[in-house]
């Protein structure tokens, strides 16, 4: 059982496949019997409430609300913004009953044709319209702005290929949506919670990430500009991670929101929408993550340390028992999350395999010849490297083992990630290192046709415009043309 | 603008509407764009915040995980079991289509029609179907079990009449699922979380609860047995506030989930259901609010005191807010929350009187004078009384007043409750009795029929069969036959 746990592809084999195999093995999420939905299992979910649990915390610090927005949308609400409509997948899931009747012929039950609605609903694939629509009634002077508001939400697109976290139809997601009564608010608001995202990811996440804006062609529906956070997964492809939109006045308009000014004249309200979703999961998972299983950053792991003794009998459970216990209450008032496993009806070697693949930190075994030494066997996750500890003193040396550990994490990834970050002149040299993967740096003319030409011939796509790094201009590597900098490109997920 | 907050529907008038202006003016939620559903809005979202973290804390204690399942359900899983789809409301949401297209004739989107699924999709109004599908993955060996999961989710009934919180189309709320190895740990855990929710009621909603069993012909369809949570609200109606099935082992059948014992020999898993909603906020505004708005217990109040400077110019706002600073951190380190509300666009007045319609169980006022003696005007919410405090150990003085408020409001609530139960032996004697409100403990034959004439006659219904209380055996007051103990009628929401 041990080894058969363990006992999965190697990324080096096929990545594609170590990672389904890791989701599953590691006790994250599975299918469901709905087409391209996923259960969230409770080991995948509980890393998913830390990620909450902190960004909530982060947006609340910024002044934003918690609220909830209905999860069904009126078709026609979806047409009033038209870039939003045109731009927006139309892939999604629509309501067009709202009744069941037994079958007359007895098999189980039928949709109820009596019971068709007027007008079909949509299940949310983002929010803004159905909040542009509420936030006309919230609106009114510039007394009520800025509303600074998030909703933590489940949303539904109709994707026809879906990868457990990184695509599904359904997923979990929070969506904010501030309202702002000028241009410089919104746009000051929109960088604000894509740099809350970068902060997220490289000190919870333990995830390098470039922060950028979009090119036009890969902008939110409806967006003046798109702000993205982009990570390096260890395949060499990109994956972006956190968005926020500056939407200008487009949604204001659409839904006909006016505030009066201090002026007293009617202007129309600057709105911004962020979000990050449980793609996250896939983010973190593809990050850290080695053929021995998943690999958890201390700070977003449910448990951060877990304790098994080796014993032969009762009395020897309940020796260790008596010393660990003052550990675990330690480490709890350090706020470290910990679990002694002394369960009976598994060995410890299955356990070991079990938490290894589960990607817990900081393991602790302690048996017989431990408690006579006064010492415990320490392996730390990431490394893998066993060491053997004085028992005294071992909760001061966990707590700062795990910064270290999340400290090591974030730099062996970003350590990758410059690595495989390359600079490049020319088209031919490009096409050569995309096929290696990586993030490329290169300069391109600014137009869509260039971008498309380059889409098509490499699958490569701009990631985003760098918002730090190298400004310098030069000349498109495929046209020749004048290029403002560098951008940045990856095939992506 | 005070004034007009103020200035609603009394009680005494019109309890419904009342209800309903007070929802809105609270700023609790209000109706959306979509049928039935509501929008939460921030300050009402807050509150549920509350009542979330308290309950998944007390959740956890007990050893449950959350988890995630797909919001839709195939069709052909609501007919596995068959009491479950007999008796379960056929109202819901059904997706029929999973693409829009733009009309050829330019009208915004339509369905497209060639995008029609094989099999609809409901949107769950419930999820013990998906989750036994599920759970048949997961368990194989009593090693296996127990399985504790709860799920904080949406759910949507396509209800004909819905009122804000009390009966909406989507609601948001939490249903836990677990898994066992035999009968007598399910029904030990289906007792323990009704027993829990009445806890939670008590002690944080300060609402007394009536702890009992439903009659068979209102239990759970595909439940062995139903525990609910009865409250009396202030208009005499029951609100069902909580519930708890015990559902034998009827999933495991029609999911055909089976483990293997510690014999060695395959058996059906034992299930229980239990579930609470934003109904719940329903049944706090109801039990505690009075003519001049919402009265919050403080323990699930998001301010729990509020502090308003009454200041002339800059230099008054400065002195008050260079006294009250200290303050504020002594109530944050007591993990009270406080909000300084210095904003200069509202008037003291108008202030007032929005705490007040918010419910905020505590509120201070300091003026000039106060400054001079050294006091701040407090009054709290829950009784209206305003007194003047020494400002000298006020924080302390607040620390205890909040569970003075806290014991106050779940007092009254329970004179009111235990004035508002009746005790009746003759049907005529009910139906007088029924007209005036109230709970009525009365004996009943115990057939269906009986409580169906009762029903039908009165519009009151068997509430429960309480766990604790009187259990001296009796006579039916309708037909004269053995009853075994008084149980609890009302009309309800």
């Amino acid at each position: 059982m041990a080894k058969e746990l363990k006992n999965f592809t190697k990324r080096s084999d096929n990545y594609s496949q170590w990672y389904n195999e890791l989701v599953v093995k590691a006790d994250l999420a599975e299918q469901s019997a709905v087409r391209g939905c996923m259960v969230i299992k409770p080991y995948g979910y509980a890393i998913w409430e830390k990620m909450q649990q902190t960004l909530d915390k982060m947006f609340k610090e910024t002044g934003v609300q918690n609220a909830y927005f209905p999860l069904l949308i009126p078709k026609s609400f979806l047409c009033r913004e038209a870039e939003h409509v045109e731009g927006f997948a139309k892939e999604c899931a629509v309501v067009t009953h709202y009744r069941l009747k037994n079958d007359p012929e007895g098999n189980g039950v039928i949709v109820d044709p009596a019971a068709k609605l007027e007008e079909e609903l949509i299940v949310r694939p983002t929010s803004e319209t159905i909040i542009w629509g509420t936030y006309k009634n919230w609106i009114h002077s510039w007394r009520d702005l800025p509303i600074l508001v998030n909703q933590w939400a489940n949303v539904m697109r109709w994707e026809m290929r879906t990868r457990m976290f990184l695509r599904t139809a359904e997923f979990l997601w929070q969506e904010g949506h501030c309202a702002h009564a000028t241009a410089e608010e919104s746009e000051k608001r929109t960088v604000e919670m894509i740099n809350l995202y970068a902060n997220f990811a490289e000190n919870y996440m333990a995830m390098p990430v470039i922060v950028g804006v979009k090119s036009e062609s890969e902008r939110f529906a409806g967006a003046l500009n798109t702000y993205t956070i982009e990570a390096l997964m260890q395949d060499g492809k990109a994956l972006q991670s956190g968005t926020s939109h500056n939407l200008g006045q487009n949604f204001a308009k659409a839904f006909d929101v006016t505030f009066v000014n201090k002026e007293n004249k009617p202007e129309l309200v600057w709105a911004n929408s962020w979000g990050v979703s449980t793609r996250l999961m896939g983010a973190l998972i593809m990050t850290h993550s080695d053929d021995n299983g998943l690999v958890l950053p201390p700070h977003l792991a449910p448990i951060q340390v877990v304790i098994i003794p080796i014993y032969k009998d009762e009395e020897g459970r309940k020796a260790i028992s008596e010393k660990v216990d003052p550990l675990l209450k330690e480490l709890k008032k350090k706020g470290i999350s910990v679990k002694f496993d002394d369960a009976d009806n598994k060995r410890p070697g299955f356990k070991f395999a079990d938490y290894e693949v589960k990607g817990v930190p900081v393991r602790l075994a302690i048996g017989q010849r431990d408690l006579e030494n006064g010492t415990a066997e320490l392996m730390r996750r990431d490394t893998l490297e066993k060491e053997t500890v004085a028992f005294e003193g071992i909760a001061d040396y966990i707590e700062s083992l795990l910064e270290d550990i999340q400290k090591n994490l974030f730099e062996k990834a970003k350590k990758y990630r410059d690595e495989m970050t390359y600079t490049v002149d020319t088209y031919d040299e490009f096409k050569e290192q995309i096929e290696k993967g990586g993030f490329i740096l290169a300069h391109w003319d600014g137009t869509p046709e260039t971008e498309e030409k380059i889409k098509n011939e490499t699958k490569a796509t701009i990631r985003c415009i760098p918002l730090d790094g190298d400004q310098t201009p030069g000349v498109c590597m495929v046209t020749g043309k004048p290029s403002a900098r560098r951008v940045l490109f990856a095939r992506s997920y």
